[in-house]
């Protein structure tokens, strides 16, 4: 079974987006075992699109087209696709319905020109649409083209409810693939390669689970780990062996798996042990707060906040006994001070130098982290220097979470 | 003059890595006055590339190939190159005398495997190499062939220095490209295009400046105004002439234009009037202020803020009453607690349900946005609904800052 990949807009030739949903699709068709031979970028011309998918159906059992659904005079891919079923587009008045009910449930009203997207080539099948674009299945002989809308949430529902399940029925592909992503902080990608290399060079024969790394910014290394086999039973115990064999190579850097973030992860120990926690930030700028807020369930054990931007706020709001803001003693009065005016359990706080400038002849990437937690308060300097503003508050952000986790493992779990 | 984009690797394929080349190949196409209407992805196989680059050439008067010109076995461009111009592939003492010399300024012994960079098809130029790799240009008929190592930065400067100057000397173009992209906030995609649809039709024959909706998500609707002309005079006043047109439609929608961002906007208009600004956030749980922050220069102007996460430091830290907390009232006197504890001009609250569940018998996305400015507190009312927990914090995050824009536009500057 191969599939190929047709990326629609103007815009992604100009390089005013960069396409990253041809990506993700390649990755999804590698997971399902299906080959993907070519990807194509082409812009918002009718003649240019037609050959492009028609090319690609030439050389592919089956095609994902990709953006140009939208409400504009420019979105053409539902005309391409008549045109190549050689159909007429009809109306679906289910669709209009649908999209009439998403605007009026936001209190809008919809536009004529939303009209359009219900247009369907006869023949075709509609997938059933999360933003305002429904998708289309297209029969083309034996062949098939699916088309979703470009913006990339839409996108990847569509394809993982629906079209890689019908891809991977018509092509009857018997093994099954599972994947995990191992989640590490904390090491570079060649030191985690080197740590790894003995484990890889065993495996080098006959292993039956392969390892990929993504180094990710401030979402750290990425390990995948893939295995194939007969039964989803059969795959997934090849993958729980080699987590296990991992975890024993990396310890603590290991954060979690799939979708945990530092965040969830912080966020369950902090369940375990009862504990809530308060952040004071300086440099990050309510980063902290945002982050931690993303996990699930944060209302548990998240008190809150202050950010103390302004020198002021943090001598007036937290206390902090006037003096240098880029310190150690800086950080640690935050932490105790966002634990007091907040009544958390653990307080946290980060204050540095994210630039462009220096501070108090402090370079950029200069960081103090405070920890106030139990009997202790204690603060950590870090040197983040190299990088831009937003990466070094990125990277301070993740690097406190860390380290809450780590003296978090230290703690006893709360007895039930 | 047409010129199309191959990018080169099985990791394109697999989305193991995001073709980020292709795209800013692209933009210094489009901005050189070059079509390229197609681009392509192919993985690391002799047959594939070879046709692909053959496709490429029959649509097109020039190719820039980007990637497989490594030191490893499956880099494999060279022997594709050869193969389409009917040669064989020579190696070139000195290039080789230029990678050894490469690798002992480093302080490095040259590999045996770094050997085959240096084979170059015969009848090609080098281009001179700034990693290991050297670049080619390959005559084909009255067409050419561009080959550019995958290495971001080797690329560039290699589009840059010798190939965008080589595709214009051979097109003899004159016209010069002049683009701006006009940010707006606060109208559906569909909505806009109905806007501005009679100006575009005014345009359809004999205008000179393009137009492309980009919907941004909590960026907002980008719209690219496109000018060809021959001289950056005269294409830079053919876009200032459609600005203004655009402006006199869509009024206080625009924002800004290219790199200015919502809290750059915001942040403008502060430092015109003198205000300092201090933000109280309940659902944005710092979302706002770590915006505001990424404004250049806001430590001019942003004092800091208090997430108020849990009822609790709302009534304890802020000074609200107890009460429902998604509401106007909670909103208004978070505005005000903020100011007076922060000791701003401005004060800013958002107060809300993100979600999962309601609150207080709200639906999820219900949101009240708070603005203390002068001597009046004022709140907003928003529905968000249908949308994840983070697309409500990041809407309900930009039209508050929104939404203060509007109340500063309708305050006078300070006079100097």
């Amino acid at each position: 079974m191969r599939c190929e990949v047709v990326a629609i807009g103007t815009e992604l030739l100009l390089g005013q987006i960069v396409d990253t949903n041809s990506s993700w699709i390649g990755e999804q068709l590698a997971l399902a075992g299906i080959d993907s031979h070519f990807q194509t970028k082409v812009g918002d011309n009718l003649d240019r699109i037609v050959s492009s998918i028609r090319l690609a159906l030439d050389r592919s059992d089956a095609v994902i087209v990709c953006g140009g659904l939208g409400p504009t005079q420019d979105d053409i891919t539902r005309d391409a696709l008549a045109q190549i079923m050689g159909v007429p587009l009809v109306r679906d008045e289910e669709v209009i319905e649908k999209i009439r009910a998403m605007f009026e449930g936001r209190g809008r009203v919809m536009a004529a020109n939303n009209l359009q997207q219900a247009d369907v080539p006869e023949g075709a099948t509609v997938i059933d649409q999360v933003g305002t674009a429904p998708g289309l299945i297209c029969p083309v002989g034996d062949k098939v083209v699916y088309a979703v809308p470009g913006v990339p949430s839409e996108m990847e529902v569509m394809v993982a409810r629906d079209i890689i399940p019908d891809l991977k029925r018509r092509s009857g592909e018997e093994a099954v693939i599972v994947s995990r992503v191992v989640r590490t902080w904390g090491i570079a990608e060649s030191t985690l390669a080197e740590v790894v290399g003995p484990r890889l060079e065993a495996m080098a024969d006959g292993g039956r689970v392969t390892y990929a790394f993504l180094a990710s910014g401030w979402e750290g290394i990425k390990v995948r780990l893939t295995a194939k086999a007969h039964t989803v039973d059969e795959a997934t115990a090849l993958i729980e062996a080699e987590d296990a064999e991992i975890r024993a190579l990396l310890g603590t850097l290991v954060f979690g798996v799939d979708d945990d973030t530092m965040e969830s992860a912080v966020g369950a120990l902090l369940e375990e042990r009862g504990l809530s926690v308060a952040v004071a930030e300086s440099m990050t700028g309510g980063m902290v707060a945002s982050r931690v807020v993303d996990a699930p369930g944060s209302s548990d054990w998240f008190r809150g906040g202050v950010v103390a931007y302004e020198s002021e706020v943090k001598f007036d709001v937290l206390g902090v006994r006037r003096g240098p803001v880029v310190s150690a003693e800086c950080a640690e009065q935050m932490a105790d001070g966002v634990r007091r005016v907040l009544r958390s359990d653990v307080g946290l706080s980060v204050t540095g130098v994210a630039g462009p400038a220096e501070q108090e002849g402090q370079p950029v990437g200069t960081v103090f982290l405070g920890i106030a937690l139990g009997e202790s308060t204690e603060s950590i300097e870090l040197h983040l220097g190299g990088g831009s503003r937003i990466r070094i508050r990125q990277f301070a952000t993740i690097s406190l979470l860390d380290q809450l986790r780590h003296r978090l493992l230290g703690l006893p779990p709360v007895p039930n």
